[in-house]
């Protein structure tokens, strides 16, 4: 491991306490990203628990989800390094199980979740006012990890704009030009689905 | 930076660690300010995450919003210094995207929150008994800060003792006498919010 | 001061740091105390936040809830002698701004909340089964202490078992043979307002 | 004590300050357990405080839930020895009152909680799809521990499988061949039982 490498298990490992002490990768869901070059990605290896990362629970993968020096990455890898051969700027992913993004769409079978009127619309990049129309899209799940991939890459040759999508009863993806940007914006769309989760309560 | 600005700056970013670490401050929403003197304010700059705070991320401006030593102010503001301008008392303002003051006020279109019977109304100054009416104002959302501060200021003109107001899908400010002062008013109206939306869910 | 009351001033200190990062005493809600002697009581002084307590923001005050050597008590002062005066036994009695039981207790008019099946039951002395009935008394709210506690003394006549009530819109009393046990009650009735919450809104 | 116990009782007193933390064992609530050697067993003792337990508040049993070397062990300790005995490959079972347990198993009458289309499901050993069926059995409390000991005996001997189980009304019982195995699925298991208590709220 080289100190690149280092450098950004740890940033991710530092990354996946804090989510974890939100609640956002129970048992040893979700899966973590970081561009190591152009053709090569760091990402979290299978079954480890997010909140108790080390170094030793990463690995390099090339852009097709293929081990660079062997390891064994998450089964969800492909939906990460599609994103990086995709977007050149994208250099950080997160996956999580974010129970409002899990029961959001386990509550309807709409395949788009539409926000409009939040202020808080404005942390995603290219919105500059709350009259807009945030829209993230909600695949089906399935174990077909491949196939899944290839639904996430067709919606986005129609909606290259994507900023983040949910997989039905699995949880949220979103990416960014850093791990930080990537963050934020995982904490909007957060606050973003608990507050429509808790509109539709009052709604009824 | 002088030492009063330094000590300022430090206290701020104190402040939004504890009310991000609420999820008061999702993203990089929400920004805070402290009277300096008579005739400037310490504001946070714009875009920085509240949660990570140090002395860089803040500026002074005047009463009318504009830097007096270079700087980009967050765009709201204008919506601190017409506080100052107005209150000669007041020395802290906080701006805060609490999802309970966010979903209540875009649960309905009403134009004020009104809280009667609750014994934590007497938080505010002036309040002495829960046989009392609370009302905060909420203002429809729009990206004009100039046109937003002006109906602002038409409301301080009816309801001087008004003691914090909402925005429509953007969150809560408030302001008092010292930082301390503002932080506990701040929770009080969380409190309220919260206890509100909980019972507007169980009368359904 | 001595060295036990400051003993005792600490350790309430301790448990207002906990109670507040629970959410339990915002704003400068709520008030704390511990027996000092068969005739005096430790209480907290008027208007202090309860999460940053030190040893200057209590004062001992006699059984009438008078100051033994000046200083300003907290206006629910006799609510907490009174414990003191009428069970030997109480060394502790914590009053709290809980959401739940806030929100409970303005939901309705009802004036006992009762508790029927739930195995925590048992958290209460002399409660051996959840196939009993704890019962929590909720008294409406009024700035006229003294007629509270005089409603209070009534209600303990006919129910001296009594483990804790509720002021409408105003939170909940408790107390206990030591600080420990208090607090442990305190977790125990939040959890069951709690559950009750949840119960009533599947309810509909 | 040996270092074995010792390391066990640190390791279930670590358990036991997050879990307090989360809320999942309020009061005295809950009890933890971990195997010694084949016939013998740590369990907590009676009536502590699971976030404040230390080496003390721990003692060994053997297999009919016996103390070893003399302690009154939770009331509950044959639950647990029960799961030793029955599963050789078991070394670690936890019991907490979670809130969303609770309130799920008093909502209804259902002797089943029944989990579709999370992909959370995949936590459980066994379960690699989320089109799978997740069956956590609710049994009615007792204060009789040996007749619903044998009601869980009777239960196993349908579901050899069944991963965790909850009692009306009081928690969850969850086991594994680790401590660490065992918290995972405790995470699982709340994290379903939580989204469960939102839709069925949703869907009113």
């Amino acid at each position: 491991m080289n100190s690149d490498f280092l450098a950004k298990a740890r940033a991710l490992a530092a990354a996946g306490r804090e989510l974890h002490a939100r609640g956002w990768v129970p048992a040893t869901s979700g899966n973590f990203s970081m561009r190591l070059a152009s053709d090569s990605v760091l990402v979290t290896a299978s079954g480890r628990h997010k909140g108790r990362l080390n170094e030793q629970d990463f690995l390099a993968v090339d852009l097709q989800g293929q081990p660079v020096d062997g390891g064994k990455p998450s089964a969800e890898t492909l939906l990460h390094t599609q994103l990086y051969a995709r977007f050149p700027k994208v250099n950080a992913a997160l996956h999580c199980h974010t129970p409002a993004s899990t029961v959001l769409s386990m509550h309807s079978p709409e395949a788009e979740l539409v926000f409009e009127g939040y202020e808080l619309q404005k942390a995603f990049a290219g919105v500059d006012t709350h009259e807009s129309v945030l829209t993230i899209p909600v695949f089906d799940n399935t174990q077909d990890i491949a196939a899944l991939a290839k639904s996430v890459d067709a919606y986005f040759d129609r909606q290259p704009d994507c900023p983040a999508y949910v997989i039905r009863g699995h949880g949220v993806y979103c990416w960014a030009d850093s791990l930080d940007a990537c963050q934020r914006e995982l904490e909007a769309l957060d606050f973003l689905f608990h507050c429509e989760l808790e509109l539709r309560r009052l709604r009824g």
